[in-house]
């Protein structure tokens, strides 16, 4: 990324961190044990590209990204649970998230479990105490409880495919829509429909959004196959260890790279659809290039 | 319960319980071992208390329930989420709840997980695709939200008390004023909400509800020392074998009885702020005499 947009997603870091502060500072979360893993696992170092989604599609709209703080910071929050209730060890069993020890590994099993209840739950919460109108509140809910559960599907269908002898490209692309897409094509509409976007800006949003999470979720796969510990944070080959399918295991690293530049490209032809839309494709550009 | 006040719960239960079919038909849960699982707790033979609460109080306030159906089958779907939540091996690890196998041991714990998830989220969803207007739905979910992070921070005090030494009866009622009054509040206020009720109903329908929340935790709690296996579908003294502390054992029953009486007494009082309160005296009257 240039220089200039690099320090555009630092300033959508720090604005969506400082929220959270916020948040857990006025009282929102009262148990102190409870609150410090919700914190913990929320501040462990995700690149926040789902809440920069959210406030730049905002900012592409209608010129201010503040109207979608909120829902840039609920997002967040769904998708830190998701990634708590995926480390247990009745799922992925990951001792490790972004190089740090997952949140069942730094508190226990049960205050993890019940650290995902709470954000997934405080999500929701923080969109109704924010200061929108009620009707741009309910269709912010309802996309980000749509998203949600398409998201937990997708984490089903994840599960159902380590029995299976083998998964069709096509089955596994269904499954990263679900388990990858659905928060990031949310983070796209929210920041719409918190600038007051039509249905056509809206629906441009999706599509990018949809192709921007199959690259991502492909480029994933190839890292996971390519990558070092060190880099990615995680075990290398975790995916391999546990005999998981992917679209890089499946295809090859030279095919899927090739699917993933297509998907790529295709996000970045809805991202025409927007005016000052530098920093959007600069981002896209820069997660299909990615090492961690 | 008068026969035609168990009439009256028996239809609010099939009211319930119908709607939660439509739910389920009408594509929502479009996983199928998944919508198997959050089915299989939901329709587990619960007592339909949560979304009796609504109906009812949406009713005395505005001589109608029906515009509560989809707030009482939310609450009904939080209270089940916890309960599934509650009984993974790493909480309360029951294989046994309303005597059937607890959610994950008839499905595992990753299904269990991921259907207590999904409920949590699925109750929120269905709030926001109601025909309630916006402000409605906006207050409901905020009522349901805050309820839900009280209830989950009454968990988490429940857990910390089992490591405690001693625990005092002040300390044990504000943890049951979270884990189990809150979601019982929110019931009553939410039926207030759908009704269009005034502040002072809404006041009268939440202290009505901490008290008969209270009353219905002493009554568990002595019932967990007295009540057969059969009874009360979880093996006896359970509560006991965890050398779970509770007001009943504390207190001793005499005295928890007496306690329980007077929170339901205070709970009837309230109630004479409704007219056409009858099933509700009733309802809260019956709880205190239970025996599972």
């Amino acid at each position: 990324m240039t220089p200039h947009n690099k320090e555009i997603l630092e300033k959508y870091g720090t604005i969506t961190e400082k929220e959270i502060e916020n948040i857990f500072a006025s009282g929102f979360a009262s148990q102190t044990e409870l609150a410090d893993a919700m914190k913990y696992s929320l501040t462990a170092g995700g690149k926040r590209i789902r809440p920069a989604l959210v406030m730049e599609f905002c900012r592409v709209n209608s010129e201010r990204f503040e109207d979608a703080v909120p829902a840039a910071v609920a997002i967040e929050m769904i998708h830190t649970f998701s990634l708590i209730h995926d480390d247990l060890p009745c799922m992925d069993n990951d001792d490790y998230r972004r190089g740090k020890p997952s949140c069942h590994k730094k508190y226990d099993e049960a205050t993890a479990l019940l650290a995902g209840d709470a954000l997934e739950n405080l999500a929701f919460r923080i969109i109704c105490s924010s200061e929108l109108n009620a009707d741009i509140k309910v269709n912010l809910l309802s996309e980000l409880s749509s998203a949600t559960a398409k998201m937990i599907d997708g984490q089903v269908k994840d599960i159902e495919f380590l029995a299976k002898d083998s998964i069709s490209v096509d089955e596994l692309l269904e499954m990263y829509s679900l388990k990858t897409c659905a928060l990031l094509e949310c983070s796209a509409v929210m920041g719409c429909i918190c600038a007051g976007a039509d249905k056509n800006k809206i629906a441009s949003a999706r599509k990018y959004a949809q192709n921007l999470g199959l690259a991502f979720q492909i480029r994933d796969d190839i890292l996971d196959i390519i990558g070092s510990e060190a880099e990615l944070g995680k075990p290398i080959g975790s995916d391999a260890d546990n005999n998981k399918c992917t679209v890089a295991s499946v295809l090859g690293i030279e095919k899927a790279s090739l699917l993933a530049e297509e998907y790529t490209n295709n996000a970045l032809s809805e991202l025409n659809n927007f005016n000052n839309n530098d920093f959007l494709k600069d981002l896209t550009k820069s997660l299909l290039k990615r090492y961690k």
